[in-house]
This record gives C-alpha cells, structure tokens and sequence, in this order.
C-alpha cells in the first residue's frame, strides 16, 4: 500500500497497530492514550511491558500468518517500535492496513550496505564501507579503508551485537567466522569528536519539525547518556537539521526517525538512522511539550504534528541491568522524571528505565 | 485496614487496583506506567476511557461482591478516581488490599455536611452552613445565614448536580422537592474575588508536597480553566499550601487532594475538597517535573514523592462537549499539549479532553 501524501486524521478510538512489545512500544501506546487513541501490541515474547498500558496484546510470532492477518484486521495503521520485521509479515500486513513509517525507510534501515548506499547517493557522508563477505574480501577492503575497522552483520544488528573489531589483517579470517555465513560489511572508523542525534519527524503530509539535537555518550556500545543542548556549533546544528530532514523526505518519511551524526573536523557524517523513536529521544519527555512518543503517533495517525520546542536544558541517563536499583534514589531528585518499563528481570546490558533530569536542577 | 506510617515502596510489575474508569483513571494508569507499575481498572460502565492502558479491566458493579473480590485479590493496593463509592464495597475491598487515601478521606468527603464540620473543627473557615432536610428548616436556615444560598444534597454532587440557588423564602418549597428526599444542606454565598485550588500530596511516610496553587474559571458550574500561577499574594499562597498540608495530616491522608479554595477580602474559605486528582491540577502534566497523576501513584504505591515544582506559567483549557471538534485546531499550536480522554461521543457537559498551553507561548 503507497502512502497517500495527505489523510484524514485518525478519530478518537481508533486504534494504532504496534510491531513490538518493548519500551518503545510502551511509551507509543502511553502517548497515544493522550490523543484518545488506543493501542493493539504485536508481540512475539510473553509479557511484554507495552501490554500493561495497551487495549490490546496479540503474543504471536512473526511468521504466524493467521494472526497477522487478525492483527491487521482490527487496526487503522500499523507502524513499529523496531526495525527488524521480516518482510513477508509486512507483505501481509500491508494487505490490510497502511503501515508507517513505509516499506522502503525499513528496506533502507534493515540493511546496512543499503543504508549507507542510500546516504552517499543523497549526497551525505557515511564512514568508509565494503561489502565482504569472505576473508580475501575482507583484507582487501581492511587495506582499502584501514588500518582498521569494523566488521559488521549487514542485518539484525544493535546495541553493538554483531560486530567485531579488526586491527590488522591477521584477523580477518577469525572476524569473517565470527559472522557465521551472514553477509557483512566492512566500516572504517570516523575519528569523530562527539557523537549527535537528531530525532526527526514528518507529517503525513510532508510537515517536518525536528527535535533539538542531543549530545550522546556510550558505554560498553548501549547508549548511556543524552544531553541538550549539544555542544554543536548553530552551523553544525542547522546542518544536522536540515540533513535529517532530507532523509525524512527522500524517503517519504511519515513518522519520527533518529538520525545518528558523528562530529568530525570535516562536519557531520551519519552513523546510522532508525525509522522509529529513538533511545537518544527520550529526553523530549521533559524538555518539550510535545515528546517524541506522541510526535511519532500525530504522524502515524495523520494528525498535524506539536510543538516539539525544547523549553529546557535536559540529561537523559540509561538504566542498564542492575541501574534500575538505584531507581528508588533518583526518584525523589530535584527536577528529576523516573521512567521505568516494568521488567522483571535485571539481566546485564537490559535496558530497564531512565531517568530524564533539567540540568539546571544541578 | 489502617494505614501504615511507611512502607516498603511497590516494585516494579506491582499492580494498582483503581476505582472508576474515566479520563482521572485513564491518565493515573499510564502515570503509573512511568514507574513500571500496572493497574487494574473497576469500572460498571462499558468502554471505559481508562481501559485504554490498563493492563486489567473488571467491568462490574459495586454491589458485585464476587467481582469486588476477585478485584481486590488480584491487586496490591487499591485507590480511586472518584469519591462516591459505596461503602459496603469499601468494607469488602479493604479485607485484601490496602486502600489508598484511606477511609477517613472518604467519609469526610462524600457528605458536605461531615465535611464541612470536619474543616470547621480544623479551624478553617467554610461558607456558612446549616443542614437542613424540609421546607421548614429551610427557611429557618435561610433567614440564619441569608438571604441567599444554595441548596445542596449532602452526597453524590459534583459539577454542580443536586444544587437548587434560593433566592427567597418562597422558593424553599419547591427547593425541598428537588432534592427527591435526599438529605440536604443550605450553603451560604461567599463573596469572593477569586478561587483558587491546591493540590496537595502526602506520602505513606509522611511527606507533603503540594504544586502551586491554580486560578479556576468556571462555566455553567464546570471547570473551564485554570491558570497558573495564580494572583495570589506570597502570604494567601503559602497561606493556601499550609492550609492544604493541615487537611492532608488531619486525615492521615496518602496520595493527592484537591482543596478548592475562595478568595475573599478576609483571607482563604474552603469551598470543598477532593480526596482524588482533580481536574484543576491537570496544568502539572506540562508545567512540573512530576504530575499530579504520577504523584498520586507514587503515593499510593508507597514511592517517595517527585519533584512537583512548576517549572512554566501554564493555561490549562477543559474541552467540554462539542470544545473538542476543535482539538485538530489546537494540536499543532505553539507550547500546546493535547489530552484527549478517547470518549465515543461527546455529550453537552462531558468532559472529552484538556488542552495545557504555555502561557509565553502567548
């Protein structure tokens, strides 16, 4: 199904179909209820934490066609908190409702050869990449773009899963072994001074507002923190803008995206985009009047999109694993906003809350 | 069940039982998503707005002692959006589950007569009052405290439902009649300049938090809208917030109020309290760290309180019946938030959403 450049906004009742159970999800599902819109979550794992504010949960998987089908029956849109769905569940989805963000930002985001294929050729800057799939392809791109890089799975990467780091040539071999037959590629690494994100959105018809961009630090390869401001220059600022708005619209974009930049001396060049919210957008929760959870359901739902204004100077902090045990301390902080998914189990690495907090709170 | 002074805070995945399924129900149960809590919502009527993110839904009367049961068995503590719950109900709910603000609030609140006795014996000061339930006492009260005022039946008013104004003792006849045999209570008028209203929060352990206090305006006796900050005076406002914060302990109260008080020329007159988020305090969703919804739940979840300083000057507008066709017009407007309660049908008088705006925002 094409995406119609404009719509009728969805009416109060209806109902937005979710791909995907998680905090993502869990966060779309609370900001639709704002809009007096409900919520009917796809999810494949058992009690997912998007169910406890859904109207309705199907548990089944991707490959279940039968439900699929029945999801799609009862929904008005169906959009995704993830970007890893397989496309014959798409193909049938789209049979019965319009799916948004569309088809092609998810063929572009589910593959990264032809996510930065699809950058370079609007004119962006990517890190250095080579598709290689054996050994001999490998170090012949590590001499190409190296001394180093990093091998990545071309699909079903995330959080730094998949990926193995190369040094010198005598590693290629145990690196291509590592991706166990899937195809890679190859990226050079960016010598970049910070890394930015912006979250941008578009209307279904072909409004954009983008979120100020956020400053983003890592750890162990799981984003830990956002800033806003940035630290990034007003140039540099409008540039990042302006090049998340010319992904929106090369790809008929109708949602929020996050658009990952690093910070070089050379200007800005795109890590990687994601065609949903964003990890590195939670701090809109607190800065603006509009987040980017109810900016993205506006979008799907056909609705003009807010006012996403930043009104304060914000840090959003990860809780990763045993984080969440800190929760209780946080909560009574000063300008502080506690956000927790409601997951059981505090395994390593699991993402299970944050914390948004003004900066002038100190 | 007696309250305990503190408790051990609820864990994430805990469940919170609410009375009533409306847009106060509604926006607690994805408040309480925030701190990774579920609810379970008791609602007679069918569709209820908050069944949209409640992860349980018990639709059942509350003379349904089966269903109250099983209600109450399934949750972890119970509160409400709405006061008038029958105590029978309440007698069966508080065998398994703790309920939140507990009973004493309750009784105080669902009879103006009680409460009205209860401020007086606090030494606050209240309208004039006297009961009366025939024509005969009427008139005796209205020559008391008149000449004017307003009849009221004790229990089950709100919006200004149950109320006759009496202008002249003739009139006390046909008043009488249209309380249909209901207990009643003659108010005197107040002359005041202004209402204003607090919402204030108590902890299981103890602590008070109260958000600034709002200006309201009503409308044909609804809420219209509510401003904030107010024009008090720095002395009637901390006045307003210690005057809350008496009520709050007397009752040994945990989770939010809403204190409606006027403004007259010799200081504050409570008008009523609300054992339960309140419509006037809708403004903190955009103007504090912390809503009142959120409050609430931490409260009754036995969570330290949040940050619930304003951080903005914030007009929050009631959408009542046919206001909301105009929603679509508001959504993309400068510092605008949008709720809306996902009701079918907009009846004259019903509450269908709220719009928060910036006041900068002009």
């Amino acid at each position: 199904m094409t995406e119609r450049a404009t719509d009728t906004p969805l009416p109060a009742g209806s109902t937005i179909g979710i791909l995907g159970g998680g905090q993502l999800g869990r966060m779309l599902s609370a900001a639709a209820s704002r809009l007096g819109l409900r919520c009917h979550i796809y999810e494949p794992g058992a009690n997912p934490p998007a169910a406890d504010v859904a109207h309705a949960l199907t548990t089944a998987s991707y490959d279940d066609h039968e439900a699929l089908a029945a999801f799609a029956a009862s929904v008005d849109v169906v959009t995704y908190e993830f970007e890893n769905i397989p496309a014959p569940a798409l193909d049938l989805l789209a049979d019965s409702a319009p799916i948004r963000p569309g088809r092609r930002a998810l063929e572009v985001s589910q593959d990264r050869l032809t996510e930065k294929t699809f950058l370079c050729d609007l004119g962006l800057r990517t890190a250095p990449f080579v598709a290689c799939d054996d050994a001999g392809a490998l170090r012949d791109a590590l001499a190409q773009i190296g001394p180093r890089g990093i091998l990545k799975t071309r699909r079903f990467g995330y959080d730094g899963k998949g990926q193995v780091r190369l040094d010198a040539p005598d590693q290629c071999e145990d690196a291509i072994a590592q991706m166990a037959g899937a195809p890679a590629i190859l990226e050079g690494f960016v010598d970049f001074s910070a890394e930015v994100s912006v979250i941008g959105a578009r209307s279904a018809s072909g409004d954009i507002a983008c979120f100020d961009p956020g400053e983003n630090e890592h750890r162990d390869g799981i984003l830990h923190r956002t800033l806003v401001p940035s630290r990034l220059s007003p140039s540099l600022r409008s540039d990042a803008v302006l090049l998340a708005a010319r992904i929106l619209n090369a790809l008929d974009y109708v949602g929020v995206m996050g658009v990952e930049l690093f910070v070089t001396p050379d200007g800005l060049v795109v890590n990687e985009i994601a065609p949903r919210v964003h990890n590195s957008g939670h701090w809109t929760q607190l800065g603006c009047a509009v987040d980017q959870f109810e900016q993205h359901i506006r979008a799907v739902a056909g609705w003009p999109l807010g006012d996403g204004k930043r009104h304060a100077d914000v840090e959003m902090l990860n809780l990763i694993g045993d984080d969440i045990l800190t929760a209780h301390e946080h909560a009574g902080q000063t300008g502080t906003q506690l956000h927790l998914y409601g997951k059981a189990e505090a395994r390593p690495g699991r993402k299970m809350g944050h914390i948004n907090r003004l900066r002038s709170a100190g």
